[in-house]
């Protein structure tokens, strides 16, 4: 499949869950991409097939808890690079560096381990869906603390209205993203 | 490397915390074998080429939230079949179907898309670790409400002072781990 066609058939896959988890609220459910075999892997194949490539090879890559631990992982697995995750605070039990970035209401802290990454390595992060951005702006800066590089911003989903895709280009971050939805 | 060989290598790079979470604890952190790229490919293989043989293969790989997400997400890719997320209560969008279980002080949910599996599927089960065994069989339960038929519960590392891995293999569930601790 071409890559317009490999956009349109992922689409096809995610399921809207309407009034979730708040009225109004369209949610996009990427679970059904992970439940077929076969659009499971044209799925991760999209990613690896761009990161393989000599130029664009992270030396780590780094999921964001918990959706992001699923693509994450097959990713690092295929491109034969480390997996770290970045967990939301109180789960990982060595040394961490942590940040803490503003929800709608209140406010959340993540996670990294200090000896997660070495100084210049190029991390590429990865999530499930870009909403806000916070949660990947906080994940760059992590990475960022330890002296790596985040070299691109990995996701299934764009929600561009929400604003997080601008927000973290505007801050530096080259985006990859499959399909995007107007409207949440 | 023969699996005595793999099981000594892997337990090398199991990183133990101690008192964490809480005094007297020995936390075991698998987080460095998903770090270090060797060791994350042997890792997976050690899973993979058990449930590549005919007579093992799964319809299906459940991933205990969140670590079980990483290693069941990776084995369910190279075995070419698909992987649902078994997630802690509020995190799934659409129907559910819901397991609650005891902890040590109170108790907790699990919730299973209604859709996950279909009756008769054979379900590989994978969480990081084994302790009380009291997610994974609150994930099994889940799985055979939907009439599935949980094949095997897989783990890195058992624990098998705290009963778990016994309850678990009580219970009727047949389990593969790669590392025993005694001690906790």
């Amino acid at each position: 499949m071409h890559a317009p066609d490999v956009n349109a058939f992922l689409r096809h896959h995610i399921r809207t869950v309407p009034d979730w988890p708040a009225p109004g609220v369209q949610f996009r459910d990427i679970t059904p991409l992970l439940q077929n075999p076969q659009v499971f892997h044209v799925l991760i194949d999209a990613f690896v097939h761009r990161y393989m490539s000599r130029d664009m090879r992270p030396d780590v890559v780094a999921g964001l808890d918990a959706r992001g631990f699923i693509l994450g992982a097959v990713i690092a697995y295929q491109l034969k690079v480390g997996f770290v995750p970045i967990r939301k605070k109180g789960k990982l039990p060595f040394t961490t560096v942590e940040e803490t970035y503003e929800l709608e209401y209140g406010s959340a802290t993540v996670e990294l381990h200090a000896d997660a990454v070495k100084p210049g390595d190029k991390v590429l992060l990865v999530d499930d869906l870009i909403a806000t951005g916070g949660t990947m702006m906080a994940g760059k800066n992590l990475l960022e603390k330890l002296g790596a590089q985040v070299m691109e911003g990995a996701a299934i989903v764009d929600l561009p209205e929400l604003g997080g895709s601008k927000r973290l280009t505007d801050a530096g971050l080259p985006l990859f993203t499959l399909v995007d939805f107007a409207g949440h």
